[in-house]
């Protein structure tokens, strides 16, 4: 007989055959701090139970031998008064093995969505009645638009045939926020999708379509703080659940968003050997904002529940990645620890983090394989490129000159003899939290080709946002971030524009759209792209040229910033062996000999490919 | 009987005792290649002779018993006509042990010279007659005018009452070009002191001068190119002596610029897994103007006469350091062996070679400690730090914001964490390259005391280039090298300024003159600041603060941006534990009781201490 008598139990179920044989859970129940738990199943034994400071909280720590059967069984809970409550609880087999949990490389391209703008799919469920924030509204941008998974569901085709091979979704899981829920940042439940993008089920629906579509379906995650309106924010479990907790309960009754010290963002004291010890701590355990609590990782219970959760939730929807928000706010120690027990048990997995700096000293601390002074070994495979990035924003704004223009990409790249792994990095022409890149590149098209272009072909995983391929910008306001996340046309009933059909695009829309769609489907098996050794000459004459070579296979990045036609002599490249061979253009399928020079009539970028 | 039949023979002595008993000679003579040498005298022998590929010349490798008396002997060169040449050769003792040729460390302050333009102490001496550029000319910063040896033996005063411990003058070697040979850094003879600059004995009376005032001598010297006057340059020992030496001899009699590759100056190429060979080899074998012939340290003579040549110089002045130009230039695995060699011989010895990045990768690449992932093992003590020098100026150019203004001074000193050894390596507010720092700083006086203050106080090697302490600037043509070159005055009789007396100085002058001294010398004598603990806090209200700790010696400097009075907590800063103590100010001496708050009435910079 099924027992539910506790009020929350976390995580829900578990499954047998981990690496790890231990799990914890999190009980909450009025007074269950003063009960004593008792399991009869064969395989699983209780090692330890931990009282929190309050006493509505149980931790129990179980041991789940490898031979233990799949199935449910009572966990019974007895008080000193005699009563006695019962809660039953799944272990499940699981449904692959761990090794086949293969996560994103740089064979992928990842197509990142903003769930709330992406398309609403579902209208029924836009809003819901116990959640704190009601309203939906498409002309303010920092409403809830409706956007939803299912409205991702129904646009896979869509995702599939540009070419896309991983999403990436922004966080899908309940932001009960009275305002702003739609980022998806602010969680107040781990366990939770929100209602208003969806079930679980709904969930592991997109999950199994973008499996036989061999799409990868990437979670974002956030172990660094919660939502001021997280359910255990009522009551804390123990007395340093969350940083500066003292503070927030003092002033829990009349928030005082003063009363709570935030992070000082000041993100180099990761790593500065000078960095005061006051900065450091404003920095890790400062909330990310007064709305979201800062998780205190070095409490060893809250460190087990969010490795837990993450592992939960790859195996309930088999994913093929996480991105883990605001990576260097959280102890680095615990990142290190968190990713390390996630890729211990799915050793292929792939996991990102975001670290928003223009620094490659600071993006290569964080890559796992890094060789710091300080002995911090990472576990994260790829970080994110914010420095190149902005280097070839830079590059293609900038005039052409000694130290600026081209060469910015030239450099830019050179900076890769630092990096552990260069091409587990994530690289992306914008991001849900920056300026759209045609926006950055002052709505000139030809280098917002040329940007995505070089990106799609450089060694690394690239990221596209949605709408970047129909050149979505925020031009009207730059930087605006309700702005960045402009709804993608088409993904409403009624919508004027549909990017899904092309109609009511316009040229620019559609040049860049099939522009990004050719590369992409060439690039899905583009041995030299994905694994290929790379050169580049440094730039001469406004023009830069990257070769990824593989085999037989060599792609050809050719960038010109001349406005007047101009002949390259291709003798300078004689070390790639090409000459006399002939080369397709990879968007338009013109065929180019390669012999003495080459006239390029117009600036942009070419991209060639000696397969034909 | 002394002999000196020989038309050049280098090096032209050596010494008894080195660690390496080996030393190569370069002769030169008219058909020298067709004889044979020998020497006949106890502990020296010839190991192998090498003729080049002219017959003009023969390498011959001499083997040095540790146990060989010092004196004279010769060597006798037998021809197979029976002719017969002899050539006196010395063998001297060393002066003093290996131990005690002590480098340049951040316990030392260096006064940069460019010679020529910082005192002319023998009138007589500033033109000769032998030498192609015969004019002097002081309206003209191209020309010569005049400066010299003698000039700054004259001021060594000035310089020692100033604070500064080491003196590091551009090249003083022959530079027989046809024009711009003031600057030193296209030599023409590696072994001669510049008749315009001066005798070997007026060097070697600095050096002996210097000594007796605890001052470091450090000699500039250049492994990577030489003067297209070079003697060696009408008839080059080796067919690789120079690199594209064919092209240069095929051209060299109607001398076209065209003929010659320069460098590409792309010297990321150094360090980039995908750098073309194209591109490092017109880097590194580029010439690197096209009147300074690239050396080719591949060839093992040319190699071996480089690292001679430094040993030969260090021995015979006594050297407290070399710095070494256009380090990246120059095959790198050689200036590892020619660093390397030295440092194996003296082994207390400093190094300093230019890299011109403001990128902190690739000046920590260059220094020695560096755990580069190419394996590169680099002996070079000392990189030279652009990358902070920029962060400064723009920390102090730029408004305060988010991430402009103080954070570049404090983001860009919290890179220290990637550096093998942050405190060896040199900083500077400008050098002879780079624009005056007041002109950098917009003819500011306040943000160049403090620019210069930070320098100063910051763990590492500081360099002032002559004049920067009297706000010489280059505001009229900004960058421009003739005139950041400018004349120091009084350096000249009959100048109308005089900065080494103060005469005709303005008060503003008088003032940045004051406040360098007043910090250099606290600094000669402070632990804290040679070799203390570093710790700051990240900048607020345009304020940012940097503490130096050694035992009870605590040096603060506070940076402040604000126009309007400020009050700045310091309670924020009660990890240092300064509360209740008084400090004195470093330029002021006035004394401040550190306690609940600080009043900063204007903007700039305050220097403090505990030692009262």
């Amino acid at each position: 007989m099924k027992h539910n008598d506790i009020e929350r139990i976390e995580p829900s179920n578990w499954w047998v055959g981990f690496k790890n044989s231990e799990l914890q859970l999190l009980v909450k129940h009025p007074m269950i701090g003063t009960a004593v738990p008792e399991i009869n199943y064969l395989g699983v034994t209780i090692k330890k139970v931990h009282k929190g400071d309050s006493d509505n909280y149980l931790f129990i720590d179980l041991y789940i031998d490898k031979t233990t059967r799949v199935g449910e069984f009572n966990i019974v809970f007895k008080f000193d008064n005699g009563d006695v409550i019962e809660q039953t609880y799944e272990l499940k087999s699981r449904i692959k093995p761990a090794e086949d949990y293969i996560g994103f490389d740089s064979s992928d391209v990842i197509y990142l969505i903003t769930p709330d703008r992406f398309s609403n799919g579902n209208p029924f469920n836009d809003i819901h009645e116990n959640l704190l924030e009601k309203t939906i509204d498409r002309a303010d941008n920092y409403a809830r638009h409706g956007g939803d998974i299912q409205g991702i569901i129904n646009h896979l085709d869509y995702i599939e045939s540009m070419g896309f091979t991983a999403i990436w979704s922004c966080p899908v899981l309940t932001n009960n926020m009275p305002s702003g829920s739609y980022h998806g940042y602010a969680m107040t439940d781990f366990y939770e999708m929100d209602p208003r993008f969806g079930t679980l089920n709904d969930y592991l629906e997109l999950a199994q379509k973008t499996k036989e579509k061999g799409i990868k379906l990437i979670m974002d995650q956030v172990a660094n703080h919660c939502g001021l309106e997280h359910w255990w924010m009522k009551e804390l479990p123990f007395h340093d659940w969350v940083n500066y907790q003292e503070d927030y309960e003092e002033n829990r009754d009349s928030w005082d968003k003063k009363a709570i010290i935030t992070s000082n963002h000041r993100r180099t004291s990761n790593q500065d050997i000078y960095s005061s010890k006051k900065d450091k701590e404003e920095m890790n355990d400062g909330w990310f904002m007064s709305g979201m609590p800062d998780l205190n990782q070095r409490n060893p219970f809250m460190a087990k529940y969010l490795i837990q959760n993450s592992i939960w939730w790859i195996e309930t929807a088999g994913l093929g990645g996480i991105r883990q928000d605001t990576y260097p706010y959280s102890d680095k120690e615990f990142m290190s620890e968190w990713a390390g027990a996630i890729m211990e048990q799915y050793p292929n997995f792939s996991i990102v983090g975001e670290e928003w700096s223009y620094n490659p000293l600071i993006i290569g601390y964080w890559q796992q394989g890094a060789i710091n002074r300080d002995g911090y070994k990472s576990n994260l495979k790829s970080p994110m490129d914010f420095p190149m990035q902005r280097q070839i924003v830079n590059a293609l704004n900038e005039p052409e000159g000694w130290d600026t223009g081209l060469v910015k990409m030239y450099e830019g790249l050179a900076n890769d003899f630092h990096y552990a792994t260069p091409k587990d990095i994530m690289i992306f022409p914008d991001n849900h939290d920056m300026s759209r890149i045609y926006t950055q590149l002052k709505e000139d098209l030809v280098n917002t080709k040329t940007a995505v272009g070089y990106i799609l072909a450089l060694p690394r995983i690239p990221q596209i946002y949605y709408g970047t391929e129909i050149l979505m910008n925020d031009s009207a306001s730059p930087g605006d971030h309700g702005l960045i996340r402009t709804d993608f046309p088409g993904g409403w009933e009624g919508d004027p524009v549909n990017a899904f059909t092309g109609e009511g695009l316009n040229d620019a829309q559609i040049d860049m759209q099939g522009f990004v769609k050719q590369i992409l489907l060439y690039r899905k098996n583009s041995k030299a792209i994905h694994k290929g050794k790379t050169i580049h000459f440094a730039p001469f004459n406004s023009t830069y040229l990257l070769f990824r070579i593989f085999e037989d296979e060599t792609v050809v990045v050719i960038i010109n910033k001349n406005v007047e036609p101009i002949t390259i002599n291709l003798k300078h490249f004689d070390e790639i062996g090409l000459h006399g061979k002939s080369l397709k253009n990879i968007v338009t399928s013109d065929i180019f000999l390669w012999e003495e020079d080459m006239l390029l009539n117009s600036r942009g970028i070419i991209m060639l490919t000696t397969c034909l």
